[in-house]
């Protein structure tokens, strides 16, 4: 009892020391930026570890990117896919977590400044992923919708209801049918997995709830600027997702790029135009860059290059992780590809080097990758085989689910996708509008 | 096969009457304004009857408004609570649903304005429910939190747990209090439970999560203007609840009223300020005014006097239901208590009278009242009975969870309280913020 007291009390002594931000003489501080899966899977490696870690993200939950789309589809809820980072490590006493947003990097001082304070660290690690790339485009920044938040995968939920609705009380037939069609610019997983569940939208919910609409009429196009789908994944995976997208009615438009979209005309660079008031912008991503390191710590999409210890070439004491870092090795020349299972094995074998120190270099080792296009309809390619259709798709229902955070996520998403399937419905096609107000802010 | 065809064709052509807004000669036309537990049951005990039915409401959800402050404290996802219009009434081809806002009555010409466009109606049914009733306190208004809307519930949850993280980083121990301490106004079941489902969370959630915030500094102080709490239910129900809330900490303060809130300090009427960031209001409640009614129309609180057979006294094709219906019989000289169970049997009632004719007037069964104040802590007033306790608290799960509408929100928030019930956590402590940027808006 009483030791339990007095540790309880040096752990209350040691947050204190975090608040005060003076540093821990004893204790080694770590500081990792991001809850994605890079900096979520390293906080969990090193939990009750004798090291200060300070995590801090722009928001206080682990968001599952690869189901985004999900939601924006009334599929999933975002509580499904979401995990509370303060929840995931009650029960750590070296955690502490801030909400805050990444300023800047003061290499000297080993310091950062974000918009809650500035915190000192022995060791940083930068995991703050990829936010989409517009290639500098800013009306269609400005315009198009895009998948890289779950609040912007509810801001395109809301958006496509809202405009259904809207499509209904409007007798001007070409107005109508911009509000009905949507036009998907990439040709990537997250492009190719909206297409799908969009076709399957329009093939078994607007029959029965938006009678009055011609679901025939609800064109889906899908631009894709190279000359197959899916790049990222084998030849085979790109022909079969483009079959099977083109048999549930979506028009692919490959070897085209968008030129520009202004809210109402989509123009593609051969002069099409295609008029809509949805353009989601899956065509890319890059990385934030970082206030204070030096332009030549960047290389290609403005990712970090870091050695084989995932150290940033000239600064050691700080790391890049998942798809923030760039490490060209042997086997893949031009960094690592930017998903999920980079992000994780990278976590992990830092964790495993800080705390066994057997000083070896990182290795990704590729467990394939998937993507799903609809019911049954999945296109997986593993190392040594490659396979599609029913097996496919359960294959990736399984990872997914596995993958979530949270027994309780995974019970949900579970029971949402059994539902789902068995009824043809997602049934979460609720337009909750943000209540807003003039905030308040409290004087001493 | 044909008959099938030439039924569809019939139910798409009475489909454009609608759209087109011409009546049709055949069938009867109900116009219902509001899709809350009146307009929803009355509504689903008409489909597909010989009637056209338009049912408008603000949103494309049902709303199950008793547990709104469960989706405030993070115990319940929106979806769980909410129902899509649509998606009910997907087997029904005599019901046109409409996302719109009732704007005025022309009684004379039997249409209402809508901000959609006009709808001619032959009956009317009126069952807009209520709103927060500030008394005419306009800085209140504007600086306090309510309850009236899944909307506010997330806004008011989201302001919760950003205040806790704002505390974090507040170095000012006055104005750290602000931000943790909580008011609410109202004493009644809204107020009550949420007092007590905020007291758990100070007990059980803050000090795994927020460990650097002293638990005990939290303080939950609950104004009251009357005597007693829950006033609408017996005297023994009123001082349990004290009982139980007193127990859990919460500072229930009887006997005042709350002069005036800046969004800094609580000023009550016998002087005392408590300064707080968060005062949340649930002192009353009232209804809108609609446009193109008689003044005379009204009584108190803004509710339609309507005679037996629930229409209004002066326009007999317009009914009122629900909370903005005033009955005054024997039994209820001031009219029926402001509650889910008056307006669904209100709605069956129309219904019945409606289809079989009967010429009976609407009488009102008790079927008594409850309110939860936490863990095993329920309070229950049968006609013949009253109980408290963990059977209480039983009773009361069974009551909600069979009356929300659809089978898998009724699943999800059975696994979603057992899970809490088990692990003493609400999970959902998401600060999902609403993503913001200009809207365009299409041209033709």
């Amino acid at each position: 009892m009483l030791l339990k007291v007095t540790l309880l009390l040096i752990s209350r002594i040691k947050l204190h020391l975090y608040m005060l931000n003076i540093p821990d003489s004893k204790y080694e501080r770590i500081v990792i930026v991001g809850g994605g899966f890079a900096g979520f899977t390293l906080a969990k490696k090193l939990q009750n570890k004798p090291i200060q870690l300070i995590l801090i993200d722009k928001n206080n939950y682990h968001q599952f990117q690869p189901l985004f789309y999900q939601v924006a589809m009334a599929g999933l809820e975002p509580s499904s896919i979401s995990f509370p980072l303060r929840k995931a490590f009650q029960n750590c006493d070296n955690i502490v977590i801030r909400v805050a947003e990444l300023q800047e990097v003061k290499t000297e001082e080993k310091r950062i400044l974000t918009d809650q304070g500035e915190i000192y660290y022995d060791k940083l690690v930068l995991a703050m992923g990829t936010k989409t790339n517009f290639y500098g485009n800013k009306e269609i920044e400005e315009k198009a919708f895009s998948l890289k938040t779950v609040a912007e995968s509810l801001y395109l939920r809301n958006s496509i209801l809202e405009d259904f609705e809207k499509a209904l009380m409007e007798k001007n037939y070409e107005l109508r049918q911009k509000y009905i069609d949507v036009v998907i610019v990439g040709g990537g997983a997250t492009g190719v997995e909206l297409a799908g569940a969009l076709a399957e939208m329009k093939q078994y919910i607007l029959p029965k709830e938006y009678k009055e609409i011609d679901s025939k009429e609800v064109d889906i196009h899908l631009v894709q600027a190279g000359d197959a789908l899916l790049k990222g994944m084998s030849k085979e995976a790109g022909e079969t997702a483009l079959k099977y997208l083109q048999k549930l009615g979506v028009n692919v438009i490959l070897n085209k790029r968008v030129n520009s979209y202004d809210g109402n005309n989509v123009v593609v660079n051969d002069g099409t135009t295609i008029p809509c008031t949805k353009v989601i912008w899956a065509a890319g991503v890059h990385c934030r860059k970082v206030l204070g390191l030096d332009e030549d710590s960047y290389v290609r999409g403005n990712r970090l290059a870091v050695n084989d210890k995932l150290q940033l070439l000239k600064h050691p004491s700080i790391y890049a992780l998942g798809d923030q870092a760039f490490l060209s090795d042997e086997e893949y020349e031009h960094g690592h590809p930017q998903v999920a299972q980079v992000a994780i094995q990278q976590a992990k074998y830092l964790a495993k080097e800080w705390i066994k120190k057997k000083d070896k270099g990182f290795k990704y080792k590729d467990l394939g990758s998937m993507a799903t296009i609809g019911r049954n309809k999945a296109v997986v390619d593993l190392p040594k085989m490659k396979f599609k259709g029913f097996f496919a798709w359960i294959l990736w229902l399984f990872v997914h689910i596995q993958s979530l955070i949270g027994f309780k996520n995974k019970i949900f998403v579970l029971i949402n996708w059994m539902w789902n399937y068995i009824t043809y419905d997602q049934s979460l096609r609720l337009i909750i509008k943000p209540f807003k107000r003039s905030t308040s802010k409290p004087k001493t």
